[in-house]
């Protein structure tokens, strides 16, 4: 388990209920020394969220260890620790609670320390950040997911598997998509023990697995493509991996033959060869349409044309929201409009689109780049694309694939007001 | 196990010796793409180090799973795979290796992405890094060791403990030095699980325990101070969970009374009552002087005092080098050298005050702040420090305090800068 470098938390930011009344919000809090220490050196934290909290040192309320403390509690306990490895949760009590959205928080803490002339003391340490309260609304339309495609970068360097989990489950999701050869040490052998794991961390966080992608590398050798067979045997490894951790979706990701992404005509025999296993093991195989194939277009012509040909329930359309996009993704430092691919200014599917293959759609990837602390996403229209999913009875996953700037927990940000903004237009929706 | 940001790793760059002979070196590069592959994927590295190296794509050699592959067997392999959460070890030829310091590694890897159109392929990682060489040289005269203190601010976001005991023993170290209530979790009652992991971590890295951290946190209420039971108390509750964990030596960090940092007085009495306990576990207690209190001070004197008074080979001294910072460590963003401590300018204790205390140091916190990649150190003049301490006959351990800036993933470098530095000083001493 990792903090997020910030002291202050993005995960863990909340409303808090007691008795079925908003009372206030807690937010986590990174230890800034570089040592744990007793609890009863410290001397509070003044808490301002904007311009409509503000209170002084003594107010808030502190949680160690699951058991809550005043400040005054804490000053007399004996044993009760900050560690270094644990963000504290600090509680406010604001009746009402916190508009959702993104919120301004700035902290003043203070922490004594025996070995500094007292007339430093105490230690203050006063820092600002803006984020995002964990969302809520919008449920009972479509439910809600997230992918650690969107930690790309940050797993591994920044986050490890738990951590992951802790942040998709404070988004308040309760799906959680994988990318087999990825996320699971030694694929596709994983250990019985990290798969034991897996199945606790998900309990602890209340997920379920939803998607788990995986690919059919047509080009895995030089100078030569993939048979059937070989693609068939790709497919049906990950299947059996998906169906041992618990997933209900596969996304295979086909090698192409094409620039307009048109996969290497093995997948439909590779695909065929695996429906009977797809069905023994209860997964539904779902290509991924996305950008710069749209809607209407003789790939997803194919795909449709193999579910109605075999009649299979184990086959179906992924949508990634990144056809809708219709406002470029600004250019990188250094790059250049004119050799980068077209694709990246948006190819703006109209979501009008989605009703004609809708009944076909067994998942979507809600794929987004940059949204602001005002939520606006700045390439993706949600309303529109929500309300035509919606509208079109579409009542599965969006599972977040954050694709944006790669600094360093930026991702865990953006998802949190990606869901706080799917989720308000979605409110809006009913 | 946690991997540096950066696609080029620092911990594993060194040169390679086969039968005696210096045949090239290696480094670590972590996966650029969101998903592991199988490694008949890759489709080559270039590599240029400054102007001295430069070879085409299919020279490097590769390490996967401890097998190492030319670019033609890992073509021509099944089942071999460069995972998202391990570093690919690449080897390149080049006889007699390079020289200790910093170099700049530039790589252009190529990867062939089966889902991408053949007219982007492979797709290309160009990348360019400073790094440190695992440092040579200066065996013998010095023990090297590094204190996890140099990693504040990381551990816990970046870093976790076997990510930072393999950057520790990739310097070349031999010894590591913690701080109990800070890299224990559950501290003060660590869990057997959590031991043995701590045990055979060192095995893995052959590293031993050296000095461990602690606190008499004499202002732990508010409104009084401790008494020397309590004192005692908090020492021996430390002493003893560093002998469960190997250490040799106990750093106690004493609350001060003054400005100058006079420690409080139960000190003495609380010292001298863990004595007999400090003797059964084989420890040595050793307070630090530390910036800005110098060598001739009344406190240096009250702690030899107590070694002569009682005859303990229980109590020595740990000098921190800090002591001998001779220029200013320079002004942060928005600080005003006005309201800063005077002592951060360097209060430049002269080196050969050592000779007169040397009988009693028993450790060295090789404290520094920031070194140029000339391996310049900015702040501590080390060719007279190393200097005195040898010629007064110390032979213990140089266990590095990085202090300095603490931007994510710096300290890693810094440590390897600062190790290349003093063993290539101690080794011109020689």
């Amino acid at each position: 388990m990792l903090l997020e470098r910030d002291l202050i938390q993005s995960v863990g930011f909340r409303n808090v209920t007691e008795g079925g009344r908003v009372t206030g919000f807690q937010f986590r809090v990174r230890m800034p020394s570089y040592r744990g220490m007793a609890a009863s050196l410290i001397d509070g934290i003044a808490v301002r969220v904007g311009n409509v909290v503000d209170v002084g040192p003594g107010v808030p309320l502190w949680t160690f260890g699951g058991r809550t403390y005043s400040l005054q509690q804490l000053w007399d306990s004996d044993g009760v620790r900050w560690p270094l490895e644990e963000a504290a949760v600090v509680t406010v009590p604001f009746d009402g609670g916190l508009p959702q959205g993104v919120h301004q928080i700035t902290i003043e803490l203070r922490l004594r320390m025996s070995y500094i002339p007292v007339e430093h003391q105490p230690t203050i340490h006063q820092v600002s950040r803006n984020v995002t309260l964990a969302p809520e609304g919008g449920e009972g339309t479509f439910r809600y997911g997230v992918s650690l495609y969107s930690f790309m970068g940050d797993y591994g360097t920044v986050m490890d598997l738990e951590t992951a989990l802790a942040a998709v489950a404070d988004v308040g999701a309760t799906g959680v998509e994988i990318l087999g050869e990825g996320h699971i040490p030694n694929y596709p052998e994983p250990s019985a023990g990290w798969t034991d794991n897996w199945f606790s961390l998900l309990e602890k966080y209340s997920l379920e697995p939803t998607n788990y992608g995986s690919w059919i590398d047509t080009r895995l050798h030089p100078g030569r493509s993939m048979t059937v067979a070989e693609g068939a045997a790709a497919l049906q490894r990950d299947l059996r991996l998906a169906n041992q951790l618990g997933f209900g979706f596969v996304r295979p990701k086909i090698g192409v033959v094409s620039g307009d992404l048109v996969p290497d005509p093995i997948w439909t025999e590779s695909v065929e060869r695996s429906l009977d296993l797809a069905h023994e093991l209860g997964i539904i195989i779902c290509p991924e349409i996305h950008s710069p194939t749209p809607i209407k277009h003789p790939v997803v012509d194919d795909y449709i044309g193999l579910i109605e040909r075999t009649g299979t329930k184990n086959f179906g359309l992924l949508i990634d929201t990144g056809i809708f996009q219709d406002r470029p993704i600004p250019l990188r430092k250094g790059e250049a409009r004119e050799t980068r691919p077209a694709f990246l200014d948006g190819i703006g599917v109209d979501p009008a689109d989605f009703a004609a293959i809708a009944q076909y759609v067994v998942f979507v990837q809600a794929k987004f780049h940059d949204i602001n602390e005002q939520l606006e996403d700045q390439q993706i229209p949600w309303l529109p694309v929500l309300k035509a999913l919606k509208d079109s009875g579409y009542t599965g996953y969006l599972s977040s694939e954050y694709e944006g700037e790669r600094e360093p927990w930026r991702a865990i940000e953006q998802v949190r007001r990606q869901h706080a903004l799917i989720r308000r237009v979605t409110s809006d929706l009913t």
